[in-house]
């Protein structure tokens, strides 16, 4: 039997009774009486642990006491066909072997508490529960969905940097990097920091955002996306805020507004339909547990066709709302951002189903959204999704050299340290278009979890970066 | 002839001639007589560019005088069979719409250098140039065959931390991250930097490996692999470091180092197979233009076994070959970390094929690798390659708590810090397996280029951020 090769838990349950098996994995649970024994044995390959059922004797008893929760082992045995509910087959074990121990008064891992907030303190260890591996396999299967969906079109997987010297978007917001010595900060003539100095002989900062690099990608290679870290030094402590997070930023030459909400829709959409027909353990696991409306969320945003709205008509139906009585905490405005609860109700109460809203006022928007000819607006789109909100922010970019420019000009921003970027619109310029969606954002939306740092392994927040 | 839609170039070289057609894209030259004009057009789908013809007269004119090296146009037309040699088709145009001019003075992308060195100060507009667009498209079909490989051997795509508070392979070498003011560092008692001020409220770095991560997932998941951007602050200026650069570790659970050895091999020849299948015309074009041994170089890894040697038989091989009177720069002594000459000697003149080096002496590798019974080497492997040296560097994992903490203890290094980690082998500790892949460094190999800056967009090295 000793050629026997192991099987993954998740091949194991889908294989007819009567094979020789080898498994190994991690004990989820251990339950018997005088003469048997059952291990539920889980080794992350699937949601479901295989059933392992062992005699219990004089020849057996030193090697299954030593099996508690958490323990690792292997199991040499035949697979039969199960009396239990839940399962079609089950090990009936011939050999045990123990690789690891548990001691089962130190292991964090206990039923005492299993608490999302008591889990993120072990978060070493919380991908071995059944919650935390169903949302990492989720994870890794949405960045599949992501490569494949891209890939497939033709676009163009491009890695843009991560350490940079630019702060399109605000330099306040952004984590510095250096090799100066922090105990003792080398000073220039004027008494600042001596940048020349540190490694890169210039002050850096990690990017917030690939995109003015992507913007380069696109108007060489045509489609290119990103998919990468993203960093915020934002002091958030909320539910929707990572300070280390993941972003897809596709961008494409030759695409107007039109093309990109297009290509949005399309995107997301065969994402939800992804996960829905390769992931239907692990999202029919959460869906039991936490949120009986997944799935139905899940299924009716496949199946609907979002609405196209611009920003002026979507303030004009929350006036109306707001006239008619509904109340909101924040005003109404035209020229305001929205918040969450005017998006929240034209997606969930107004339309119910999600919303490609555009045109939103220059003012509120980034320097490199094209300009619309009223003056005033920009062909910025937001895709704003029930329970989420903004799920996916983009536009087209502005082309023009002159008014691009000019709004750099106008914002007080400098010129200088985007030349690099204003040559897309000096040589060769082109129409194009892109988007970024948050990657844990589509996480929530795609397990129903609450919580941003239940959605990634390890969350960078503030004060926290434990692992 | 309106509702004709834009065709990518790839598309339109493939297809019959006949058809009206849509094409978008860059000029990369233009050249005529007095009665017609050649232009040939590039969208960075593919490295080959499709031929415009058009006619030279009055009405032509104005639009054709606008149309230089580097210009963004449209051309609708009708694809015809081609007189020219290169190519089966060429597009007669009809109508040329200019998107954006390109003044041929200040242009940067001019014939007179194309050296590599000047196109890295122009790297952001380097992608339009043949080679560069050929790596960056290699570069983005490699990450698509990596995430295939191990997503179709259901691995678990794990996204390890950036930001790290561990300094397991020593802090010298890493960027600090920080959020304090650099111009008024605040002090703590001490007199040393306060980082209880700082965003995560303890000093933190970025990452140079996300392996000890990665054992978490894999001790949970079964099999895992990252791949993410990873940060040296080494000050070497060389063709072969960066200081951000992109990593692939996958991590095993129940994988000896022999498993270990056959998915490295395995897993690299899948690779230089996929890039050959589906990446030819690029790979082509640069075994043409620049290195007339790549695909043979390429083909010859595909076809071969691997030779697995045991360091000190290396080590007897190499002595052997300094008595018969090899000159080698450096000595070989038993318990050295092996030089760039040493390996090349072995993989290009000895075997004169792939060496996976194994059972390296414990005190040249990391803490963290299987102690073999000899008490004097580790069960480390290290594939070294044609012309790149070491291209995967990994180990069967150290599974044993007592042999782990004392070694972690002999190196003086702080188990506190690593009580995470440690937990993997005081709850259910397993046997496992992994090993590291630098991109680039496999980038090299594919592409044949001579300099690592020349495999990433946007390099960061020494003295450099810029983009």
């Amino acid at each position: 039997m000793s050629e026997v090769r192991r099987k993954k838990v998740k091949e194991l349950l889908q294989m007819e009774a009567g094979a020789d098996v080898l498994a190994k994995g991690w004990v989820r649970t251990k339950r018997g009486n005088k003469e048997i024994v059952f291990i539920a044995l889980n080794d992350g390959s699937t949601v479901r642990s295989i059933q392992i059922v062992a005699d219990k004797n004089a020849d057996t008893e030193p090697v299954l006491s030593r099996i508690t929760t958490g323990a690792c082992i292997g199991v040499r045995g035949k697979l039969v066909a199960s009396v239990g509910s839940g399962q079609a087959v089950e090990i009936r074990a011939q050999e045990l072997t123990v690789y690891g121990e548990c001691d089962p008064v130190r292991y964090p891992l206990q039923k005492k508490d299993t608490s999302f907030e008591y889990l993120r303190t072990v978060a070493h260890l919380r991908p071995r529960t059944n919650t935390f591996g169903a949302v990492l396999r989720l994870r890794s299967q949405m960045a599949f969905a992501i490569h494949a969906y891209f890939h497939s079109r033709g676009f163009v997987y491009l890695n843009t940097p991560l350490i940079t010297a630019s702060d399109a978007e605000g330099a306040g917001q952004m984590f510095q990097v250096t090799t100066l010595d922090l105990n003792n900060v080398p000073k220039n003539k004027k008494g600042l920091p001596d940048f020349s100095k540190d490694f890169f002989g210039k002050q850096t900062s990690l990017t917030v955002s690939g995109q003015l690099e992507g913007e380069l990608g696109a108007t060489a290679l045509g489609e290119i996306y990103t998919f990468g870290p993203t960093f915020r030094a934002e002091n958030s402590n909320t539910p929707r805020h990572l300070a280390e997070f993941w972003m897809i930023e596709p961008e494409m030459a030759f695409y107007d507004i039109r093309d990109n909400m297009d290509l949005a829709e399309d995107f997301i959409k065969s994402l939800v339909r992804y996960a829905l027909e390769h992931s239907r353990e692990d999202i029919q696991f959460l869906n039991d547990r936490y949120d009986d409306g997944l799935i139905a969320r899940l299924e009716s945003v496949v199946n609907t066709d979002f609405v196209r709205l611009p920003y002026t008509e979507g303030i004009r139906i929350l006036q109306a709302a707001r006239d008619a009585g509904h109340r909101f905490e924040y005003p109404v405005d035209w020229g305001t951002d929205l918040q969450s609860e005017h998006e929240r109700y034209l997606v969930e109460e107004h339309f119910k189903k999600p919303v490609i809203l555009t045109d939103y006022p220059k003012d509120i928007k980034a320097f490199y959204m094209k300009q619309n000819e009223d003056g005033k607006t920009v062909r910025a789109m937001d895709v704003l999704f029930p329970k989420i909100g903004e799920i996916i922010g983009g536009s087209e970019r502005e082309a023009d050299l002159q008014k691009l420019e000019a709004r750099v000009d106008e914002l007080g921003m400098s010129r200088k340290n985007l030349e690099w970027y204003i040559d897309t619109r000096r040589f060769g310029s082109c129409p194009h278009s892109g988007f970024g969606l948050g990657f844990e954002r589509l996480l929530l939306f795609i397990t129903g979890m609450q919580n941003i740092r239940d959605v990634i392994p390890f969350p960078r927040t503030p004060k926290n970066a434990e692992f």
